[in-house]
């Protein structure tokens, strides 16, 4: 006799899993963008790499102060979940920063001097402006691509990571393989899917696909470098 | 001959002493209070030590929402200290809080659920109105009180914690005399005399003595007790 | 033959009657609050209601300050009316203020000088607080009794109003009977009714509900007159 | 006998005179940017136009945003006035930009339909960020340059604009003219430099210079036009 097949039951998709798939052509490019490609095969110019890790402080900056936004803005169980978070980025992170500015022979005073280039500028105020007139929802949504698509590039460019000789550029792309990030990451994640389910889905895929744009042109400003 | 005697350079005095001195005749009460006087000597009921621990738990997490607002305003270079004051809020001193309620066999849950007096709903939404509207500087001088008053106490009522045989009391008090305690408030102080001098002293003296006042009505209405 | 009657098709109650029948209890109190008994009867001592008036500034100043929050948090199609309703109050609604304390032989500079009672002050805070970290719906919601328990009051008293004889006392009652007025409520009511569809009832509730009594207490407040 | 020559009295410059010369170099490319000379010329083709025109909608809204912001966080003596400026452009403004999309063949669907130029959406975020979290004072000055830069543009083009034959221009460029614009702007001016006595200067200056190279940009994007 023939058994018809078990159904496999039709699960609601996570709003995180309708995000992804909704940014996905942008993801596409960054998950391949030259500078990450070049970046995970270890012939990234030394001077886009440095010129990248510079324009990172004034973003970690507006992070933490986003994170403290939605803190403030959270839901009682959450605050302790988010103020973590902020406060992981203002310690451990900012230390990691630091190391690394000195492996290139940069201090972070020299970070905090360099010119803004405009796509990490029009990025961190997107967020600002985001979590301070947003919900705590749609605000943690903003936040979420900057961290979730550091894991997908990680994963993607694993095999050329392996063959990679530029030790530093190595060690940057294993943090994002590491349990710590990848656990960071499934967090926020399981944050939103918790606390966003009274959102209006339209905007936080509109917000979702700016912030993914946003990181884009992170990416783009990066490898073009310093402008004049 | 007779000497002149040498002049002590006239400093002029910080912000912080001028806030003190404006707020003394409140801070008198604050400091021999009724409330603080029996729980020092040890005579509070115990009924009403539990009341005023169950009302804590409210103004805890409006003081973590109001430390991640002005996290988010912070001059840069002052972010990760108030973040890291945030952030021991909601850890270290959450769980000191909860021992204690566990200690007078309470749980967190009670403390969520217990009906808010009007004198910490008033004082936690001034906390937040003020660090909203107004400046950083302003914020953290609304701020001050709640930390600062509660030295005072405990150094006034040393003599009586010392005869004290109520272990759970003397618990109380001992954690304001702690070296960390008494560090925390120094820094605290010591961000507000280098963050506020541009502001005009009227405004911060008045959000100081507007938050001293709510702190003298916090103790009030411990001391009343639970209405009806 | 006997017909079935017609069944009236049952309507899902709008929000703004969930939240009216849930705060039925205090809405009660404040409708037939003595003050608001020997108002509208024309007994009131005139001290007491000069007192009112002049508390008032201090919270009309805060509403304008929440309206202008609510208005920067608005969905898109709303700003307008919130802004219309902003900007009403800090003209039209601000000169006739002035014009009633000017009929008590009080000037503005009066009012702002005046020793604000805690009860305005507390109002005023959950306010701005609710509109500051809360959604554009909630903080909409804690604005609505302010609005909405005068024309019940007007409403409740009319009868009394109809045979008082101090003229300013009825000039204050009838302008709550006012079309004007009314559609103002009306408004405000359609716009909560349109916004909050999304929003948790339960938070909107204890919103509401936390601002009937905040009303209440600033009755109370009044009736009581200066302390000290 | 020789006359000593008067001595002129030598006054401290305004605060927004030391803006305006800070950012000098910004606006002389504002006040010549090719898209204003073709405008005032007469020959700027029409599809240029149109584009910026549909363009200024989002960014219309962002500063009835941050207007309501500003409003929020003035000092009290100053709610009014800013709330004024509010109001006005949520409503002879919007209807003037109404107007001028219709003489377009557009409507106000299609503006708020258009895709955004990333010029506008980092200005608009710019302005929401510094309001949100700056003070009152930082974040006036970010908004005057929006303000005051077409004042200065229809200066240096009125010549030009005098023998415009194209109506739809001349009347666009005649608007900031007009004795009602130029009064506006000499309002936020005096607001500005009434209230930023206490702020820091450097601070001031950042915000004013960043905001005027965003309305550079925006020139810039206007002029390009479309993307793809």
């Amino acid at each position: 006799m023939k058994m018809k097949p078990k159904m496999k039951p039709k699960m609601k998709p996570k709003i995180t899993e309708r995000l992804r798939a909704d940014a996905d052509v942008i993801w596409k490019k960054i998950v391949e963008h030259p500078f990450v490609n070049e970046l995970c095969a270890g012939d990234l110019p030394a001077k886009k790499f440095r010129f990248y890790v510079l324009q990172d402080y004034n973003y970690l900056m507006a992070m933490i102060r986003v994170l403290s936004i939605l803190a403030s803005k959270a839901p009682e169980f959450l605050i302790g979940e988010i103020l973590e978070i902020a406060h992981m980025e203002s310690t451990t992170e900012l230390d990691a920063y630091e190391k690394l500015l000195n492996e290139l022979d940069l201090s972070l005073n020299d970070a905090m001097n360099v010119k803004r280039m405009e796509a990490s500028s029009a990025y961190a105020n997107f967020l600002i402006a985001t979590s301070s007139l947003k919900s705590f929802s749609e605000g943690l949504t903003a936040v979420l691509p900057c961290f979730w698509t550091y894991t997908e590039i990680a994963e993607a460019q694993r095999a050329k990571l392996k063959k990679n000789v530029n030790k530093i550029y190595v060690e940057w792309g294993s943090t994002y393989l590491s349990n710590d990030y990848v656990s960071l990451v499934d967090k926020i994640k399981s944050i939103v899917d918790r606390s966003c389910e009274q959102s209006s889905y339209k905007d936080l895929k509109t917000t979702f696909v700016t912030a993914s744009k946003y990181e884009l042109l992170f990416w783009d400003g990066a490898y073009k470098g310093p402008t004049k």
